[in-house]
């Protein structure tokens, strides 16, 4: 699970829009979810572009999936493309917000189109259905 | 649940690209999925907009959400959107397949902005994670 | 008078923005000014694009000019504009709200350039008006 | 009543065209239906922008509403909109001809989303359509 | 053979453009023709985008290949191009004006790139060549 | 019948994807089919836009109507269009392939509607098609 | 001959690039050129594009044509283009700079296509050029 | 120091939004501030682009520099533009409001390019603080 | 003096448009009005941009301006801009027809920008013009 | 004072445009302004996205106010944007260019709109002018 | 070897520009290094695109690689492209100058997508780098 | 040498696209080149902005030109382009893959107008060239 730039602010930031889900709840949840489907489910946030290129050229080597909400960086990075090209791992992007409905800026993505599927617009409930759909689809990988 | 034309074919037609799950097994899990839940699941299925913008007027008497996959009307209908606005239900769009991998024009969804969210690209499973986000929805309205 | 989609739930939806005027007042309040001026004034709405393509077709065999309210389908409907074109009839357009007040898209029409005039943002006001304009333009003609 | 550049040609240049009447029998009319509602009507034209601006602002002492036909400011003049805007008075833009039928540029009007309403492309009577919106909307907040 | 919005008013509207064939004439000729060839030709016209859909959708059990003049959803439609896709048959696209010397949105069919080809700017010939092409299509799949 | 550049390859090259019919193979025919209706064509292959522009020219002098493969000159020269204007003869487009499945730059022709009317899409048969839209284009021209 | 914005400062301001011809030496120039041609000349500077409007309407009661350098206004200025269309004489629109091959807004003009013809990039020279193209078009209409 | 078009009504308009202070409380500011760093500063306000680039023409006998609110004039005069260039003294451009946070079309000034830098947003004190950077300007001028 | 596409047809061609002057009399003319200025004058018309791009390249050795009338290539050949640019002569160039008038593609010259000056609209008069202009800029360089 | 990428070479590059003063002379200024104004200002330069994203969150736990010049990552960065919208804080964004009068792509910021007000175009000037008016903001925050 | 418009004049002109490297000169060195490598190098250069389309066409029947600087064609020619793509050799493209440098037209090129790399900006060694590339490539292909 | 995010990964992903070369030894080759030409060569790879922004600016202290594959940077990097432009050094550009028969938005390249020039598309061996041309940079700069 990648977190991009400002998401460590979840939950003490303007809780009446963002909910008091912190990053912290959210990512052991995830955690949890992939324990019970018996999955290891690693976490990661940073404000840096790098850093998280970084951190998917490390899932190679031992992830099987990633689960990104790229953030503001979802907008402009050719590099995070690049690098999920690069690992060749099934990923699915999750957003908080509907990104459809806030600036026409928001509307592009640049990595929906090499990711297997998006779920947007459900604050903290979209982390668990996109690590459901992952866990789906390495499921049907493993069972082909 | 609303599908939009051309989804009445599924799970006959390519079914290498679109899998074998019909849209009758569709509507079906969805309904059991509603009832485990408590909430009835009616579904429909038309090729002509104005049926579907019918439906979504009828649903101000009975519903208390809307799943909808538009199809093809997704980039070309104003008058689903507006039937949608009017109802004024939270509203969930559904997509079997990545529309951000495809032809450019499918990029642009006329339904999305006035949707609480969307859930992309993920097949049948789509439908499922959909289901519990507006079911999700509704709970927190009720609970408020 | 032709009505596009969702306009039949004019009146009971959203009264502090549409006020509660219904259709079938402002309706009924075209069929009295036409017959005041000595014209016979038929209503028709729909949601189905094809069937208000269907009654202007009719509109050659008895109608003498059309007021139209495309709703939603005046942004995208070319079928409108051929069917206007091809009855060769006087053509007034009427919308409710300030189309240039709300989204970009709205700007555009499709049937404005082939229609007489336009009358747009005056609520159930406008519809009289552009009445009176195109009961205007047929004393025109006919005193030609 | 403002009129923009040109009008003041109006009836006596190419009157095949726009008709044989003329800005000051437009006026005296206006001037008549105001009366007959119990409101003063003034009329102005002038081919310079400033002078337009400088009467919008002058309104704010005396007037109630503004009808307008900025002519070929329509289509390029902020500062009519600024002004219109800073007078804060309900505005209704009239056009002589549709403006949708001729050239592209002309379909952009920086003034229509700060009116009411408008009223295009019905020659003289459009003056009388749009005061009675007008005055219709004067009725509405003084009944408010 | 599926004729879209306002082609049923051919050869009784303005006949010094469009002529005097009325589509009976032009169903009758490619009904001979498919016979000539040892064809069955079935046509069908509708102002209605969803029941042009579902007649291509019916295409799948009985036909080989679909003539079409899309009319004005020609620009507009995406659940036409969806329904062909799916259907998977040799489509030929006919339209009886030269679409390209008209309005530019007419430039624009979101059929074309789906279809084996396209006739245009002929009037009712167009009609007999399209059907000329897509048999001569039929003829090659048979004989590979 | 003009050829644009590269068409003189034809048949030659990508046999599977052109076929194996030749230039000379299609021009022989073409004037086989002329022949049959009592015209005379001549044919003419150029990689020079010059010399397309001389040959239309020529054709004043002589010819009928004019049936043309621009090639790639389809979608640049504006010499072509400006010949074909200026000899004021009716022009039928060819296309082997279908253009609106290729590059988007190839969906713009720049004859297109200075031409009586396109086939494109068809092979070699696209040449008889149009061969006999020309033939009947003169015919009724003859007969008026 | 109307000189548009800041053209009144030709000759003293930067003589190194507009030279040191000033504007009162153009207009005497032109006077004595349309002397010399029987041809009454009067000029006019303005910075206000409503005095331009004013005069332009003045010239129908004298003029035979205009000559105009519409300055910063050729490029913004709607009510100049239709001041002059209303006008309906010929029209030579005249620029010192060239100005394509300044920045790239003043390539648009909203004068030059209802103008007869334009001359530009050759200063004041320009000038003497366009009475030249004036005087000759109203000897071919004086002729006709 | 130029203001343009509406200006005057600041401080007596929408305080709320602007504030108390009217724009003769900022001219005599400004006029405070000049003369306490030895420099005359004269103070005018139109509505008329003709008048302002009027004085800015004059401002060539005079003045050492400009500072320039154009209000909407801002977003549509190339006259301005051209005036400031053609007198040669440094420019600063001042906003009250942040023009990049309304409509898209206040984004875009034709006098930026051409002044020496721009202050936005800060209300009367961006009047200041542009004196402020133009009185520096010159110092530097005179420094060297 | 260089002719582009198809001016070989003029005066013949459409002569109710382009009158009855062929180019063979405008060159005869522009050889006399050389002759007159002591200038020796040599005119090549082309369909082919490559012998144009030749012909200015040869002016190198001998020619000390050049007038083009570009035709067609006006609007699309960056080959001829090239050459103009490598031989650094002063260019001259003129259009018969207004060609803001005419299709949007016709009002972009690759050429003007590498021009010292543009003559447009005035049919054969243009030519005399723009060779008045060339002389006129030959002097000047003559004289510095 | 955040500072972006490059900013550090302030001073010792290229002295003739960007003055000599260095990024520490500046910093110690604004470090002296605001002790002169009672409040603690820190400075913080990076060429990293990712520290001055963190720098910007940072700063909720104990500044006012920020005052930012971004950068190269002015006309790229969503990531600034978002943390400054989180932090909620008033934000004055500084430029030492005038980056209206560079390249086209300087015009855009993704900054601008979420700030109070930008000061651009004076130079280190400009910072002072930005302290200034930030300190003023934080006045009536605290005044209010 | 291919050399497009306008490279014939390499040299002679300009040379402080384009240095004093003649075109001979630098095909000799080509023939030269092709020896070298074992590989027979013969060079052409024409202003006409259809000469071009020639040669490429030939080199079907005896190259085995193409080494093409299009010149101005670059940035027009889609008959070169398809030339190019017919032949299917292996291309390599080069230009002397930094095409990315220049105007913004010349940014687009229709050659590059269909060669196998470019070589832009280093004058005449660009061509040693490019034949490098070439020769390396065919290496490649033999070796296979 | 720079090289820019993912490009470590060379050489073990997808060899069958991009060759089993490694970073390393493309390093090493290069230093090789550098020594034998006696210049040495300092590599460095960073999948993050700044830290190349960092090195770049180091450069000035002891580099003589820089060579750099920004990888997906190219497309979004204003800093990157900003560096290159402070530090004054002559600036090679390579690609490994042909970026203009990729994604469109791999056309667009914010290094490449400010590089001396651009090497694409021939893998590994681009590198050796890039660096054959930067090295003939420095001697002719060493030369002059």
């Amino acid at each position: 699970m990648l977190h991009g730039p400002n998401l460590n602010l979840l939950g003490t930031r303007e809780p009446e829009v963002y909910g008091r889900t912190t990053l912290e709840e959210i990512d052991a949840a995830l955690v949890a979810q992939g324990k019970a489907a018996g999955a290891e489910v690693r976490c990661f946030q940073s404000n840096h572009e790098g850093e998280l290129v970084d951190r998917i050229q490390e899932a190679r080597s031992w992830a099987r999936g990633i689960l990104i909400n790229p953030g503001a960086l979802t907008h402009t990075s050719v590099a995070l493309r690049d690098a999920l090209l690069a690992v060749d791992l099934p990923v699915v992007e999750v957003h908080l917000s509907n990104v459809h409905a806030r600036e026409p800026f928001r509307r592009h993505s640049s990595v929906s189109d090499v990711a297997r599927g998006v779920v947007t617009g459900f604050g903290p409930l979209g982390y668990e259905l996109g690590m459901r759909a992952l866990l789906d689809a390495l499921d049907d990988a493993s069972g082909a």
